[in-house]
């Protein structure tokens, strides 16, 4: 079995590298990313949407070239496990999803997914051996059209320097920036 | 100059091969990583915010353990280009920022940070040369204590299957999921 250009072994010891350790959501991850791109099948410059921000980004990092920092992957968090690949002039995309109704004969997978056991009372080995058993088998797929927001790059626009902090912000984002608006994740200034 | 646990050489080859070009802002960005992590100087678990999406993440997940997927780097869009590292105990931070008042002595930088330059009109050999003469001397810190919600690991809470696509999600976000409530980035379903 085989993971983007990478061997399995190969693929999972990036995981642990990257993410820090090999949980079943990169390594389903991996397997979801490749079965939507074999789909795709394009040969035009692709983005991705990732409908989770748990794990099955990384997969899409260390597998294509769409990155958080490039913006070509975006993350919209319906907490839904799931991956669509898209054409960017186009917005025609592959989605691939996790199908709950095609886990019967892969329990451990099952239990995991859906959280029907503690996560103390989960093997992980076994889980992720049922992953690599089933495969793309347990996946549902779906052809969609990306809404036009996701096809355009979307500039900053100009900058300024806040009055309050004195850092650049996009000054469309008002008078002073998110940070000294009351959006800061810090105990007081900045 | 080393980036990390790399020459500069190779990091520059590392973000290439991970971000697709060598932005300047991954560049800045690594620079700035290692130099909140010295300035951070905790032998704690660490994660990471960043206060814009563009290019800084990368560098995050470059250069430390925190990713988008492992959920140890957050992204926080106030669109200042600031990087905090923080202790996931203690919430005990310190920031690093691009400090525009020490940017005379670098006038590529400037240009390049504050777009007084069309983008075609600057040669990102000069702007790189630049930063890497610059270095920290780029930055303003500060130290931080950050807000008790990135402090805890959010739980996803109980998993419901969705009535109207048939998909597995958290059942705290209502009585559907997110994707059939309205807030799908498809053209008609899923």
């Amino acid at each position: 079995m085989n993971i983007g250009r990478y061997s399995l072994d190969k693929y999972i010891r990036l995981v642990e590298s990257f993410h820090g350790n090999v949980a079943p959501g990169v390594l389903i991850g991996g397997i979801m990313v490749d079965a939507a791109l074999e789909r795709l099948n394009t040969t035009q410059l692709y983005d991705g949407i990732c409908e989770t921000s748990s794990c099955l980004p990384d997969a899409v990092q260390l597998l294509t070239p769409c990155t958080i920092g490039n913006g070509w992957l975006h993350i919209v968090d319906l907490g839904r496990f799931a991956l669509t690949l898209y054409e960017k002039n186009s917005g025609r995309g592959v989605r691939a999803f996790l199908d709950a109704g095609k886990m019967e004969l892969w329990p451990e997978v099952r239990n995991w997914y859906l959280k029907l056991k503690p996560k103390r009372e989960q093997v992980r080995e076994a889980v992720m051996d049922q992953i690599i058993e089933a495969g793309v088998r347990l996946f549902g797929f779906q052809d969609v059209e990306v809404v036009p927001l996701f096809l355009t790059k979307q500039s900053k626009g100009e900058i300024a320097l806040c009055p309050v902090c004195g850092e650049a912000y996009p000054s469309d984002h008002g008078t002073v920036c998110r940070g000294c608006g009351g959006q800061s994740p810090y105990v007081g200034p900045p």
